[in-house]
Formats: C-alpha cells, sequence, structure tokens
C-alpha cells in the first residue's frame, strides 16, 4: 500500500466491519476439499464457514488482532481443522504462483482506497491461483437512489477524488476512520477482465451494513483466463 | 424532438419492441379509478392492463400505427371503457398542468437519444401531473457483466457518443433503425430529482429483451416534490 500509514493494519477488531453473508453459490464453483484463500478475511466469518464445510483455508488479513481473533473464533467453532493465517498485504501475497484452486474477497475491495492498488491486488490473486481456479467476490455498488448515500458520494469527494467513495467516521472520535468506495459494475467487470479473469457468474443484490442501511451490492465468481 | 428525423414516428408497429412487464409495485402508488398517462404506449400492452383493472388511461405515442394497433387490441379485450389514444411527442405534452394522477413510462426512455430530451420529457412529466403525483419508470440499465452488451457499448461509443448505448439494427435490411441507450442508477436518479421528482420506490431488476438477453434493469417510482 505504498508508504501511507494503512488504517486497517491497528484498527482494533471489534471494529472491523464485516457484514455480506456468503452466497450460496460459491459452493456451485468451488471443488469439495479445494484449497481456498480468504483475503482481507477480518475477524474470520468466512474463514471459519469454509473449513467448517471442509475446505481446507489460508487466511490473510493485514491486522494482526483480526488473525488473533479469527484464530480464536474458529477453535471456540470446533473446526475439524484450523484455517492457516498468514500476516500479509494483498498486494503482495507471500504465497507460489498456482498454489489455490480459489479466493474468496468479501467487502474487502471497498476500503482499498487506490485503484492501482485494487488491479495489483486482483493480478496477485490470479497469480496464486491455479489455472482456471475461481475468484468470488462479494462488493458494496454506488447507491444512487439512497439520498443518504448520494449525498455522502458528492459531500466527500472534494477529499476522496473518487466518485463513489466516501469517509466513515470513528464513532468515539469524530476523527475520519477510513475511506470506503462503493463500485459501479462496469468498474468491477473491468478490474477482473484487466488483470486476467472471465466473469462466469454475476449477480445484483443488496446488502445490509453494520449501521444497518441497504446498499446495493454484486456477487461475482470469475474464473482465471 | 428537434429537426432530426424520428424513426419512431414511422417504424411498423409490429417492429416496435415492448418486453417488460409491468411490476406490481405499481398498484401501491396508484389509487384506484386514477387518471393515468402511458407515454410511449406502443402497441398498448401497458394501457390495456391499466384499463381493464379500472383505471382512466390516456396514451400517448409518436407512432400513429402503434395507437391504432393499441386501439384495435383494447377493443378486442372486452375493455369496459377505452383509453383515449393521443398523437403526441413526450417532449411537448398537449395537456394542461396537473391533468393527471399518475404516469407510466415503460421502455421508452432507453429510444430516447439526446440527454436533453429525457430532460425535457421528465419535466414534461411533472407538469401534467397532480401534486404528489407519482411516475412508475421501468428501463434498461448498463450491463457490463454481459461479453455482448460491452462489446456494443464500446464498439458504438464512435457513434452513439454516450456510454451505455449502442445502435439496433433492421434485421431484414441491415441498416442502423435506431439507437438505444442503456441507463446507470446515477443517470436515472439525477434525471428524476434534478426534474422536479422525488424517489419513492427503487428496484434493480432483470429484463428479457425481445432478443432474448438477460439484461439489467430499474423499476422506479417517484412523486412530484
Amino acid at each position: 500500500m505504498g508508504e501511507q500509514a494503512n488504517p486497517w493494519e491497528c484498527i482494533e477488531g471489534k471494529d472491523i466491519p464485516a457484514t455480506i453473508e456468503l452466497d450460496p453459490i460459491i459452493f456451485c464453483y468451488i471443488p469439495p476439499g479445494a484449497h481456498v484463500l480468504d483475503i482481507g478475511c477480518a475477524t474470520g466469518k468466512v474463514s471459519i464457514s469454509l473449513v467448517s464445510r471442509g475446505f481446507s483455508v489460508t487466511s490473510v488479513d493485514i491486522n494482526t488482532e483480526a488473525l488473533k481473533m479469527t484464530r480464536s473464533s474458529s477453535g471456540s467453532h470446533n473446526c475439524s481443522h484450523m484455517p492457516l493465517f498468514v500476516k500479509a498485504t494483498a498486494t503482495s501475497l507471500p504465497f507460489a504462483d498456482a498454489s489455490f484452486d480459489a479466493a474468496v474477497m468479501q467487502a474487502f475491495l471497498t476500503i482499498v482506497v487506490s485503484k492501482e492498488d485494487r488491479a495489483r491486488i486482483i493480478r496477485e490473486v490470479c497469480r496464486v491461483l491455479k489455472p482456471k481456479g475461481c475468484l468470488y467476490l462479494a462488493d458494496f455498488g454506488q447507491t444512487w437512489h439512497s439520498k443518504i448515500y448520494r449525498e455522502r458520494y458528492i459531500n466527500d469527494l472534494p477529499v476522496t477524488k473518487e466518485e463513489g467513495s466516501f469517509l466513515v467516521y470513528d464513532q468515539n472520535t469524530g476523527e475520519i476512520a477510513y475511506v470506503a468506495h462503493h463500485f459501479t459494475e462496469k468498474e468491477l467487470v473491468f478490474l477482473l477482465i484487466e488483470n486476467g479473469f472471465k466473469v462466469e457468474f454475476f449477480k445484483r443484490d443488496t446488502f445490509v451494513t453494520r449501521t444497518g442501511n441497504r446498499v446495493n451490492g454484486f456477487v461475482i465468481v470469475a474464473t482465471k483466463v
């Protein structure tokens, strides 16, 4: 993520938003027993769900506390085997080429501020996937019909410099906690097809944010070309 | 529509695409017996459906043949009363201010080529609606995940000059029949809120085109502010 301080490295585990449910479509694309990479695993909800279904899971996050929480909660779920936790940044994954059958990225790109980093991340995922390996990607969509989000996109644009991005404030201090981005369909599709993937499944969904707002979402399955 | 020839004035009635089904949500917003304006009624599928449910319907189109077909098919449906058919262009409606309780616009804006005309049309609808009157709007959304549409948007851009627009060819002659536009959520929302409306209901849907392609769609109910 360059020289800039990354707020996600030191955010408290309990403050990491993780709200999107895993869409069952994923199980149509990931073969049983597959080795799955969970990128930006946060507190591990998705990793645990996948391990409990018999997948072999490697979970990556840059936040050490989040990884600890994932580890302890997976322990309490009596999983037959544990995810492998790795502290790493998604722009430079510490894995060999073609290491995984599949990758999962849930509400992760939304907090990657730079377009270049988003492209780098998708290329990295592509690199570590086996040929024809698949990426399950779920993330937030620009929700212009919502007055709340419309105003945030417009009011925060002078600071974020990217349409569809907005500032998220720390509820205690009132300071800017991080920048989030809501995607257009075009952005996500080109991010994938320009960085080694083919779109296999595409669904427009509605997600509920941690503050209870209903927001557009996308669920995508793409395969390595 | 200015001085330019409008292909919709002389297109054959049977060639007018009319594929989107009326979403039942409309009946939550239009009071029983309301006077409804159907803009771009084409062959009258929507008008007839509304008349058969007891609404008083005025149907507008610039295509005389389409109006004739609407008239004859409504006759064959044994409607207790008939829609009132008016040949007019949507940019200049021949009705007094506040004439209607509601308006319906199904897959109509998609064939309005100019952004200025789209805004003019929405302002005209607003003008002829009563205070708090509602507009039901259903139209096509940009479908970037579809390779077919993605390529059409990109390949036809030098001609259409508008992202999301594409050329539709006459299946017999191979000549350009008309230009169609697929909207972004942002485009439709601002078209409404900048021209006198407030968005009350917003749904992302999937429509099937007359050629059988699945394409993103929006169903919107907006009220006159």
